[in-house]
C-alpha cells in the first residue's frame, strides 16, 4: 500500500486564499521559461561525452552531500552509501545503499532536498509513488531502466529542462578538455565554464604547489614571480573567457581583502612560493588576489563572485578517511563591512565592474551586504546559498535584503549544484517563493500587481541574463 | 466588573482558517500525551517531602526571575516582591507583594510568562478572571486556600499534570539526599537527577573552594590531583546514575573546548588547583573539561548537555545586594564553529554519543548549529532556551534549523523551569508552535499531512524519549 | 497612459481576513492621533524662517540619501541628480535630475522609500497618477506650484501634519539661533532641539578642534582641561534644556563605554586635546564620555539617547569628492552585552535616568537589547533604526524583543529624519505595522482585543511622551 507520490500545484504559496490566489497568477507567468544557470558544479564531460548516467545510486546518492550527510549525522556509514573514500568505492551493493536511503527518507521531511528529489521522482522519472522502503526496489528499476534509455542522456535532459545556458566551474590549473569537446561537437547546448583560480591562490590547500606548477605549464608564465603569476592569470582569464565564461568565482574563509603596496605585493608572493609564509600570510595573500582578480574584472569584463565563510573540512576523522567535500564544511560568522573595504577602495566606484556577494552568515544580510549593495555600483547580492538555498531561506533573503537593497541590486536565483536532476526542481522552488513573497508585497498594498508581474519576470530572466553578462559569452564558433 | 479569563482554545495556532484547521487536527491527537520533562531545575525536596506550599507570593512571584526582573526594569525595588535578598527574605507583606504583581500584570503582555501565568491561573487554579489590581486579592485567597489542599500537594498536581518523566538538575557536590528519599518513599513518580558539575568546574565561580572540597570528601578522591579529580567525576557520575541520571549538563560562558595533552592536563590542573590561574586558564579549563565530560559520556552512556553563552551576573549592583541568578544574565555572542572543534576532533565521530547544544544566539541556528547537528552523528539540537522559549522563539527555531539539521536532529521539549506550576503550560505552548510550524508546511505542500501528524508525535514523545534515554534510567529498586 | 496612484487603505495589514479586520479596528482608533516626533533632523531654519520651498528636486531628492544611494548603486551619478559635493551644487537642472529620478522609480520597489513618497505624493500633494517617466514633469510642475503657496511653507504644514512636538537635532557648538528665534516669533508649534556633542567628544572627526574652539567660546569654559570641559557640557546642557530639549544623543562607532578613574580621566583628556592620541585612545574617550553623559543626565534629567554601530564613510572615493553623510555609511556588528557594562556599572540601577539604546545589528534585539531592556529600570529600547525603519524591520523588532523586553520598554517611533514631508507617511507605517503585530497577538489568542486596544495608543503615544519626557519640555516662554 505505497502512497501516491502527487506535487501539490500550489506547493510554497502562502496559506492564505488572497495572497495564494495573487501568487498563483505571479507564477503562471514565469513557470514555463528557459533555465538560466549562471554558477553551478555540474560535471562538463557529462555533455562533452553524453554518456548515460547508470543507476540511482551512483547518480543522486553518493554524490551528494546534502543527502549523506544527513543520514550521516543519524549514525549511517558512508559506506553502507557507497560513498568513495580515500582508497576508493566501498563494495557496497548500490541497490542496497538505495534501500538504506529510502527507509531513512523520513530524515529529509522540512527539507528542501525533500522538494528537490520528490520533484525529480514525480516530473523527470514519473513515479507515482512516495519514496520508503517498500518501493525502494520499484524506484531503483525504474531509475536503473529510464537512465538507460536516450531520453535520460544528459544532452536529452539538457533539452527538456529547457536550460538556456549553463555554467560549470573550473580551475585555473584545468585544461577545460570537455568544453573544448562540447564546442567542437557541434551540439546547441550553451554549456560554458567559469573561472575559478582557488587552487593557486590557496597556499593552504594540500594540493597548491602541483596546480601551481601546472598553472605555470599550461601558461607559459614564470607563475614564481609576481609580475609572471598575474600575467598567467590573464592569461587564463582570457581562454576561460574563449570557453563561454562571463565569470570568475572565490571560495575563500573569509572576505578579506587587501590593498597592498605592489613592493609588499613582490615580498609576500615570494614568502609564499618560497614555503615560508604563515597562516597570516595565507590570509593575506587570498585577500590581496581579491582585489587583483577585482582589478582583472575592471579590464576584462568578466563578472566577479565572492562566496566565503566555510569553514571546511570540519571533521578531522572524516577528512582523514575520506577527504574534502564530503558534507562538513560548517558555516561561520563573516564580516564584510571591514573585510571588503581594502577592495573597495581600489574598485568601489567603478560602475562598469560587477561583483557578486554570497554568504552563509545571514546576520549580515540587512546589516551589511544589503547596505552595500544599496549603495557601491560595484556590487550586487548573489541569491541565498548552500544551506539558505531553501524557502525559509530564500525568504529570509527576500525578507532582510530588499527594503535596503531593493530587488534591481539581486541577481536572480543560482542553483548552485552538481546534482543536474535536482535543477528543474531547484529553479521552480526559487520562482515559486520569489512570487510568494511578491504577493504578499501586493497583498499588502505595497507593490501593484503588475509590478509584481514585471519583478517576477526580472527575477527569473532579466537579471540573471544581465548580471552575469549571460548574453556576451563567446559563442562556439570563436573558440574553435 | 473584573474580566473573563478564558484561553483561547485555538490559540497559537495561525490566523488563517485553513492552516488553523490543519495545527487544530494535528494538536487534538498530542494534547494528552503524558509530559517529559527532561531538563529542569524544579526542587527535588518537593517531591521528597510532598509538603504543601504556603502563597501565590512565595510558589509564583518570589523564586520566579522572569517576573521580577520585568518588574525591575520598570523600577520596582526587589523588596517589594520579597524576592530575598543576601540579608534574608524582605519583610514586604506577601500580599502586597502580590496587590503589586498585580497591579503592574499589564506589562507581561505579548511575554510567554504571561502566557503561562494565564494557563496556570485557569487551568491549575481554576481562576475564571483575570489577574488585574482590583483581583489580586481575590486571588491571593484563591490560590492560598487550594495550596493548602491536599490536591495540590506536589505529588498531587505531578500525577495531575500526567508527567511521565522529571529530571532536576544537581551539582556535582550535593549529596541527593532528596533524590534518595523519593527513591526510597516508594511514590511511583520518576523523578530524576542530572549531573551538573559546574561548581567544581569554574575556578571563577566565588564557591569553587568550598565545592571542590566537597567534592573529595563525598568521593574519598584526590581531587587535587589530576588523576583523582578525574576518578571522583567518574565516581560521582555512577552515583548519579544510581539516581536515575541520564545526562549531564554544562552551562559555560562560552561554548569553548580544548584537547590538551595529558602533561598539558596536569600543569593547567595545577595552576587551577594551585590559585595561580589566570583568567585564560579559567576558561581553558572549562574547555577542556568539555572534553574530558564527553570522553566520560562516551564511556558510561550519559546524555551531554551544552548550555553557553550567557554573562551571568551583569548587573554590579544587584549582584553585591542580591547574590546570583536575579535576573541580570545576559546572553552574548557565541561561536560554535571553532569552539566545538577541539572536543569534536575526539569524539565527534562516535554514534553512541550524544551531545545536545543549546544557544542564546539565534544567529547561530542556521550558521552554525543546524550544519552542525545536520552532519556529527554525536551532535543534536536542543530546543529554543531561555529567553528563546518562547512562540516567537520556538517558531524562529524551527524555521532556521529544520531545512539543515531536519526535524530528527532535534530532541523535542525542555521546560528548564523552577516555576512547577507553569510546566504544562511551557509543554502546551511547545505542542502548539510545533503543530502550528507542521501546519504551514502541510499548507504549503512541502509536507503530507499523515506525516505532519507522526511529526507531531515524534517532536512530542518520540525524540525526547530516545534523546535523553528515558527508557534507560535507573529504575528506583536499584538505588535502594 | 499614466497609472492611477491610489493607496490601499489597508495597506501593511496581515493578508488573512480575520486579522486584517482586526488590525483595521486598532488602527482606526489611533490614526488620526498627533505626531510625536522625539528624534529627528529637520532643519530648525525652516521654522525659524517659514520660507517657501522651491522645487521637488531641491526638497525632496538632493537631500535624501535613502534616495540617490539607490540611483547610485545602479550606475547614476550624483552630479546628474544635484547632490552636492564638495566644489558646490553641480549645475544640473532641477527638471532633469527630477526627470531621471522618475524615470528610474521602479528601483525601489520593494523599499520604504517608495512607501514614503507615494504617501507623500498623494497625500501631501495630491497627485493621482503614479511617478514614471512619463509623469515626470507633471509631478515636478505640480510640486513647483504648491510649494510656492502658503499652505505649503513649513508652518502650515506642520500644523496640517497634526505635529505636537519635533525635536531637531544640534551640536554642542551650535548656538541654536534658529530654535531661539522660533521660540521668540510666537508661533505655537513646539520645536523644540536636543544635545548631540558628538563633535566635540569624537576626536576623529576631521572637523574637532574647531568644534572645541567654539565650544570653548560659547560657554567661557576652559575646555582644554578637563573640569572645564565637563563644565562647559554642563553648561550647554543647560541652554539646550532651555530651548525645550528633554534629550542628549550620541552617534558613536561602537556602544563601548568605560568607567575611568579621575586620574585617568584627566591623562587621557590631556592625550585628547594635546593631540598624542592613539585610535584607542579616541575610542576610549568617546567610552568614558557615555558614562560621562550618563551622569549629567541622572542629575539634570535629560534623556539619553545612544546610536552606535555605524561605519561612517565607508566609500573612501566618495568622501574624497563629496564629504560625509552621502549614503556610505555601513551598519557594523555591534557588541553591548559587554561594551555598556562599565557604564552601568555607574548608572545601571536608577529609577529616574533614561538611557534609550538603538541598533543597526538586529542579531541584538533578541539576544542582548532585549534582555538588556528587560532587566535594567534605565535602559529602554528606541525602535527599529534607520536601515530598519521599514515594515520588515518594524515587524522584526516586534518579534524579536517583546517577548523579553515586553512593549513597555520600548518607547513609541521615532522618525529620525531630515525630509519633513515623509514624517506623516514615515508614522503611519509604525502605527499601521504596530497594528499588524497586535493583531496577530490577538489572532493568535496571546492577547485579547481591549489589551491590543489600549498598546496601540500606548506605542503611538503614551510610551513616547513618557519615555521622552515630552510634557516637561520648557515652555517657550521660559526661552525668551
Amino acid at each position: 500500500m505505497a502512497r501516491p507520490l502527487t506535487l501539490d500545484p500550489d506547493r510554497l504559496f502562502p496559506a492564505d486564499e488572497h495572497s495564494r490566489s495573487i501568487a498563483r497568477d505571479l507564477y503562471r507567468e514565469i513557470a514555463d521559461l528557459p533555465i538560466v544557470s549562471p554558477h553551478g558544479h555540474t560535471d562538463p564531460a557529462w555533455f562533452a561525452t553524453d554518456a548515460n548516467w547508470t543507476n540511482a545510486t551512483e547518480l543522486l546518492l553518493a554524490p551528494d552531500h546534502y543527502l549523506y550527510r544527513m543520514l550521516y549525522s543519524q549514525g549511517v556509514s558512508l559506506d553502507a552509501l557507497r560513498v568513495p573514500h580515500k582508497g576508493g568505492v566501498p563494495a557496497t551493493d548500490p541497490r542496497a545503499a538505495w534501500a538504506l536511503f529510502a527507509a531513512n527518507y523520513h530524515l529529509f521531511r522540512g527539507t528542501p532536498s525533500r522538494l528537490w528529489l520528490d520533484h525529480a521522482f514525480a516530473e523527470v522519472f514519473g513515479m507515482a509513488v512516495r519514496l520508503e522502503a517498500d518501493t525502494a526496489d520499484l524506484y531503483y528499476d525504474t531509475i536503473a531502466e529510464k537512465l538507460a534509455s536516450d531520453a535520460f542522456r544528459p544532452r536529452a535532459l539538457f533539452d527538456r529542462f529547457r536550460i538556456d545556458f549553463l555554467a560549470t566551474t573550473e580551475g585555473a590549473q584545468d585544461d577545460l578538455a570537455h568544453h573544448a569537446a562540447i564546442r567542437r561537437s557541434g551540439w546547441g547546448g550553451r554549456v560554458v565554464t567559469t573561472y575559478r583560480p582557488d587552487g593557486v591562490i590557496d597556499v593552504e590547500h594540500e594540493q597548491f604547489a602541483g596546480a601551481l606548477a601546472a598553472f605555470g605549464e599550461l601558461t607559459g608564465e614564470d607563475v614564481h614571480g609576481w609580475q609572471g603569476y598575474l600575467a598567467a592569470h590573464r592569461n587564463r582569464r582570457a581562454f576561460f573567457r574563449s570557453m563561454g565564461a562571463t565569470a570568475t568565482d572565490h571560495g575563500h574563509p573569509t572576505a578579506a581583502t587587501a590593498n597592498l603596496s605592489p613592493a609588499e605585493c613582490e615580498a609576500l608572493f615570494g614568502r609564499i612560493v618560497g614555503g615560508s609564509w604563515t597562516p597570516a600570510d595565507a590570509e593575506l595573500f587570498r585577500a590581496q588576489m581579491l582585489t587583483e582578480m577585482a582589478k582583472m574584472s575592471r579590464d576584462d569584463g568578466m563578472v566577479m563572485q565572492i562566496h566565503p565563510g566555510s569553514v571546511r573540512n570540519h571533521n578531522a576523522g572524516l577528512f582523514a578517511s575520506h577527504g574534502r567535500d564530503k558534507g562538513a564544511d560548517i558555516p561561520g560568522r563573516t564580516d564584510y563591512v571591514h573585510a571588503l573595504r581594502p577592495m573597495l577602495d581600489v574598485v568601489g566606484t567603478e560602475t562598469d565592474l560587477a561583483i557578486i556577494l554570497f554568504t552563509l552568515d545571514e546576520s549580515t544580510y540587512a546589516r551589511e551586504l544589503a547596505p552595500l549593495a544599496g549603495h557601491y555600483p560595484c556590487l550586487k547580492l548573489g541569491p541565498s546559498w548552500w544551506f539558505h538555498d531553501s524557502p525559509e531561506g530564500m525568504r529570509r533573503f527576500r525578507e532582510m535584503t530588499t527594503e535596503t537593497a531593493g530587488f534591481y541590486n539581486t541577481v536572480g536565483f543560482n542553483d548552485d549544484t552538481r546534482a543536474f536532476l535536482s535543477i528543474p526542481a531547484r529553479h521552480d522552488v526559487a520562482r515559486r517563493v520569489d512570487c510568494a513573497f511578491l504577493a504578499r508585497l501586493v497583498a499588502e498594498g505595497r507593490l501593484e500587481d503588475w509590478e509584481a508581474a514585471e519583478l517576477a519576470t526580472d527575477l527569473t530572466s532579466t537579471l540573471v541574463r544581465r548580471a552575469y553578462r549571460v548574453d556576451q559569452s563567446a559563442p562556439a564558433a570563436q573558440a574553435t
